[in-house]
Order: structure tokens, then sequence, then C-alpha cells
């Protein structure tokens, strides 16, 4: 398995929003949706080996957590806009008290980072960050869970507990890339190590 | 500079799609949205080196060519809806006799595949194919112009006229990647092999 964790520091945790202004009134969905995209799609199927995590901490409900599952997600078209309306619905019928399967493959429910990261401790974890080992120096593990942030970086704190829990901090190189872009060069970075490996 | 082409096999002729439906009756109009996005974006900046370019080939008035020139566009947002307002406008203000800057830094006429390609003979083509040479095996130029289907493979003729013209075929692996992919990947991919150069 490889999971992606892409923080959403100020998307909205009520479905009130215009899908139309996923960049304004959603805070920033749209990184949100784009990361989804990079995380799951391939060009005639999804990655059924990935699943996708954000955690919404933008008003007036946070934080709010969302799973997607690659191997059971169904029916979601690759735009951002088809992909915002099936978080919106994760939103709206998000349940204070239970776990909740929204649609297809994608879930939603009250939990904090830490406890995200707690629920996955079998994982290896990698923390994207400009100051960390380039990635061709790092072994990435066949059960990784990449963390990152969107505009902003992570707070002291929840670089803390990724550090409790062994997170490695991997660079890219020097270039400051878009979430999304980092997800998508990470997928297929990977998929050229594995097909490699099993060729030598 | 670097160069990205990725056709548009059914991109509509006529600005009278709505935006809500980019991925319908705009004629996946959202696959070139995020190859715009994947070609030009970095987290607080645009690639000023690099040019994006696409034909339209939908209905009613083929083939429409438009070309982002990332050292002068301005305004455009990284979100998917954002970025087909500014395709809608360079359809909306094509000008059958002349080349057009429709916004800044964007500019659509008419123009042919063939013409395209002898407007840029000084770059060097590659051609992104499943058949082709692993990318690791091809030294990629300074100059480099990537051409890339949508949905659909380039056709017989087209993938003749890059052959006229040199171009080589070069693969990113066993796996097919929507365009939006190949092409983040590539931009990471060739910023990793440049900073890796100025260290050798």
């Amino acid at each position: 398995m490889r999971h992606f964790y892409v923080k959403s520091t100020i998307g909205k945790t009520c479905g009130d929003f215009n899908l139309n202004d996923t960049a304004g009134g959603a805070g920033r969905l749209d990184i949100i949706a784009r990361s989804i995209n990079s995380a799951l799609w391939l060009s005639h199927s999804l990655r059924r080996d990935v699943n996708f995590h954000t955690i919404l901490f933008g008003e007036p409900n946070p934080p709010i957590y969302i799973e997607i599952v690659g191997d059971k997600v169904r029916k979601v078209q690759p735009d951002e806009r088809n992909i915002t309306i099936f978080i919106k619905k994760a939103i709206e019928r998000f349940n204070e008290g239970r776990f909740t399967q929204t649609t297809p493959g994608i879930y939603s429910g009250r939990r904090t980072f830490d406890e995200m990261i707690e629920k996955h401790k079998d994982c290896d974890f990698y923390l994207l960050s400009e100051g960390g080992a380039d990635i061709s120096d790092v072994g990435i593990s066949d059960n990784a869970f990449f963390i990152l942030g969107d505009k902003e970086d992570l707070t002291a704190e929840e670089i803390a507990v990724c550090e409790k829990y062994g997170a490695k901090k991997v660079s890219l190189g020097k270039v400051p890339y878009l979430s999304s872009h980092c997800i998508g060069f990470l997928n297929v970075y990977l998929d050229r190590a594995t097909e490699k490996k099993s060729v030598d």
C-alpha cells in the first residue's frame, strides 16, 4: 500500500460553499482535489493500492478527517469539480459520533492528526520537507505513508508527532512544488523504482 | 526553454460551453487545464521558462491552436476552472486572420500540427510513447519540445510529422499515465537532472 496525506489548513468543514469557488470560499479545497487526482488516477483506471487522507482544519467545525480508499472508490471522475462534489458529500454527511462511508470508498469522521498517524503506525512515514534527504538517498518502503502540507507547512506540533512515529524527512529537490505535483512525481518515481527492481 | 504540447482531440472550438461541464460539453478541456497546471505552476510562482501548446480539434471550427507563454502569462490561478476561463477566452477571441494575444501571455490562431512543429523546428522533439526508449536512456536537451496525446494517441499522420522532424520516442515506464501526470513528472525529473548536473 501507498498512502498520501495532505493537510488542508483552511478547508471548510461545512458543505455550504459554492462549487464554482473551491479556490476561494471552500478554503482551497482545489488543492485537495488536485492532490486526490494525482494520488489516485492512472490513464484508464484508478490506483487500487493507494489511499488518500486529508484533515480539514477550516471553520466552522474542525477537524474533519476524510479518507479515500483507492480499492473501493467508485464513480468519481478525475476533474477537480467532480472530485470536489465528493469531498462536499463527505463533509455534509459527516457524523460526529461515527466514522461514516459517505460515498463508495470515501469516509469521514472526527479524527485528529495524532489519531490518524497512530491508526497507521504500521506504515513507514515520510515527511516531505525541503530540508530533508534527497529521495534518491532514501529507501522508500512498500508500505509508505507520505505527509505533505498545502500552502502552509505542518505546525511544529504536527512535525513532532511525525518524529515520534519515526518519519523520515525527504526532499524532491531545491524547487518548491505544489503538493499535487509532489504526489504525481512520487507515484511515477516509485512505479519506476519497482519496475527497475523487478528487472534487476 | 521547455515546451509541452498536448493534443485536444475533441476540445470545443466555440466558447459556448458551460464552465461547470468542462469534462463533458467542452470536449475534455479538463485534460488541457490540468496539463497547463502541471506544465506551468510551481509552489508560489510560474515556470517562466516553459511554454504550453495545444490544438483543439473539436467542432465546430477546428483546428484552433493555443499557446501559453510562461514568461508572459498573468493573473491565471492554478485551479481547473480558472485556467479553463482563460482557454475559453482564447477560443472566443480567436481571429481567423491574425494570431492574437487573447489575454496576457495567451495566444490563439489558425495553425495545423505541421505548422506548429515547423515553427519550433529549432527545438529537439520528444514524442511520449509507451513503446519509446526509457527516459533515463535518452539525453533530454535544454530546448526540449515534448509531444503528448490526450485520451487518444496522435494520428499516424501526426506521428509521421514528428518523425520527419527527428522526434525521439520516449517512455516513462509500463504504466499508462494521464497526460498531466506525465508533464508533472517530466518537469520535476528535468529539474532534478539539472540540479545534479550543476553539482557534478
